[in-house]
């Protein structure tokens, strides 16, 4: 697949946001030619002694090499972090020992020369699955100068060396209320299918100048996932690699008592935008989508509890029926019917309430006689699609983004040989 | 899609195979014109007062009013049967308390004519979701004569009648020793997209002269169900109609003590030969998967249990990126780690094991160093393609068949609207 252009995703943002600058951390990028040729394929993140990290990563119970060092060193350093490691091409999963070994020299050499503890280095890599990472030409390109400085800092070209089978960078930023200070927050991301350990996986690295204790920061992170990255799908595939890395530079103190709490109402502001944030990151995730020509925003009411809301919205994101509808646009709510249905969680057939694009096409279980087809027809012909179901059996909600599923998705996943 | 030609999945067998005459058994199609035009799509199975009835159906949470009578009919004959209707076009699924009204008209018209008990009387739908189904052409066209000999039994018809968006008529057949009978079994089925309630859905029907209680023949039934038709998949997603009823005529007795286990070693031939035609006829349905290409037939081992086992082999199974993979000739066992490590199950990733039609390419957790890939590569593109998976924790073992997801998928299910 490498050099195969693939058409920029037609949900794509106009252009690349200008994300805020954030002081004394440093972005580095680097061509080594491991896999790609001419282009940038390994960033390095620097970042202050007072930093604080939080990671969430795959589910996966064959996670990657550089997975299982990011966890290994997110406890053993308490949450510290002087440097992040991306490289693009070769996601060195299913590797063995071997793999292991190459994280830990690339990440060592990092701490090396930057003469920081190497348990304070974190890695991420993405690419072909089972093929070994050679250390060398990365450690050759980060010997060929770190600058950690914050000067000129180009998120553009970082966020462009993290791509695989993205068709454009995703970055999303904003600033928020923080004690007396006002911080900034920015959010670069790659991914395009959820996953597909061939080429793509999910990874994304957020910073801010705010000082946030690793421990708060931690829950903060995961709550705010499982409504951002954690509720978008492409093909419900889950990739070895998918990592979610959030750096506090601690620029900034939030002033007053020692912060104890998620619930401090002094985060208020912070978590607000951070979520909106996060999930406008996601969303440029689930918007490059292998082949996706439509975004389906999935709401699920009346689910017997948001768990259960959750799957049933995935079901309904991940089912091949549906997405082929969707990219058809045929409003085809038999197909949502019959996804519910096989989500496994509580839902009430004869209670079953459907609206697409805001229209009610479906009530108490069946089809609702004389609904005015050429409105939903109209929503359907839209690059955003909105389905809203309701299982009539509790109080439940959820709200996951997924794509649709095109002749793309086949001709980027079969009709090439990686 | 109505009156589109799909071509012939070239998956499909040479010739529909001889189905055995049962005695008793009576096979009548009907062209009723209620979605169709110009070809039957009405079957009425006659049976003999003394004839047992076995059922498994879907576990969707929004099954079809013919599930929901079928299952009362069962519970309240204790396993009697005279007659099964099956129609196809119109699924009666998400269709309320009009839905079951038609299904009730229906089968109790039948039973009438029959001059049998409403409730020994079954039924089974297929085709597009959400649209009432009118009992009157189905009630006129059984008025215009059911033949409840055993003469002339047209098993080709029969299953052509009931297909939907199949491109073949699928059955099976086989005889076994039970007692000092020789007994005959036929299978018919219809279904491709293991599912699509949009049209399709996965139908099965089973017959045999042999004396089986209905107790045992259920146990049996739900056994071997889930070794053949409950091992295959098409696209992962669950129907609101599938539905498998099987009947036994007790035409020929098994003779001497009383059956009362199914394990009574009696039974052994009998239910070896009924496993390997409900594979036989469950292979045929996948091998109908919309668009499908090539049939793969996925064995996992060394899990934790079967149903473990059953649970990796089917996420392999339904991932689009395996699937995908298999379509495009692509022996990527990256994406089979991948699917594996999504599965949720226990697996050992430095453990496993991979063969790809019977060559190793990948062994504790790592690729094998210069396999050959020409034996591989061949063997990709075969039609029918086996892959076998070692987990490496425990004992269990299961088996399962699915088709690889093409083009052909994406315009069945998306390019033409229903």
């Amino acid at each position: 697949m490498v050099g195969k252009k693939i058409p920029r995703s037609p949900l794509a943002p106009e252009h690349f946001p200008k994300l805020a600058e954030i002081a004394e951390l440093g972005l580095n990028v680097f061509e080594t030619g491991s896999r790609y040729r001419g282009r940038d394929d390994l960033l390095v993140i620097t970042l202050p002694a007072k930093a604080s990290i939080a990671g969430v990563f795959t589910k996966s119970s064959m996670p990657s090499a550089a997975v299982d060092l990011c966890k290994e060193h997110l406890s053993q350093s308490k949450g510290r972090v002087r440097a992040i490691i991306i490289n693009a091409g070769i996601a060195n999963a299913f590797t063995g020992k071997q793999g292991q070994a190459s994280a830990e020299t690339v990440t060592a050499a990092c701490a090396s020369l930057l003469g920081v503890e190497p348990h304070h280095v974190y890695m991420a890599s993405t690419g072909v699955i089972g093929e070994d990472l050679d250390p060398s030409p990365l450690v050759s390109a980060m010997m060929s100068g770190l600058d950690k400085s914050e000067d000129n800092q180009d998120w553009l070209s970082a966020a462009e060396a993290i791509c695989t089978t993205d068709t454009f960078a995703k970055g999303a930023t904003g600033a928020a209320k923080f004690g007396k200070h006002r911080v900034s927050i920015n959010v670069i991301a790659k991914g395009s299918g959820m996953v597909a350990p061939d080429m793509a996986t999910m990874l994304a690295f957020g910073f801010t100048d705010a000082a946030i204790p690793a421990g708060l920061l931690q829950k903060i992170i995961r709550d705010i996932n499982e409504e951002s990255f954690n509720a978008i799908t492409v093909d419900g595939d889950t990739s070895t690699s998918d990592t979610l890395l959030f750096c506090a530079t601690g620029e900034k103190p939030l002033g007053g008592a020692a912060l104890r709490s998620v619930n401090d109402p002094r985060l208020a502001a912070f978590k607000k935008e951070l979520k909106r944030i996060m999930q406008d990151a996601a969303i440029q995730v689930a918007s490059d989508g292998e082949g996706a020509s439509k975004l389906m925003t999935i709401e699920v009411s009346g689910a017997a509890n948001d768990a259960s809301a959750r799957k049933i919205a995935l079901a309904i994101g991940n089912s091949p029926l549906v997405k082929t509808a969707v990219a058809g646009e045929d409003a085809n709510w038999g197909r949502i019917v019959m996804a519910v249905g096989k989500s496994g969680e509580r839902a009430d057939r004869d209670l079953l309430n459907i609206k697409i694009g805001g229209h009610h096409v479906a009530r108490k279980g069946r089809a609702i006689n004389g609904y005015d087809e050429t409105l939903v027809a109209a929503h359907m012909r839209e690059a955003r699609i909105k389905l809203e179901i309701n299982v009539g059996v509790g109080k439940g909600r959820a709200r996951v983004w997924a794509c649709d599923l095109t002749h793309g998705y086949i001709s980027i996943n079969a009709d090439y040989r990686s």
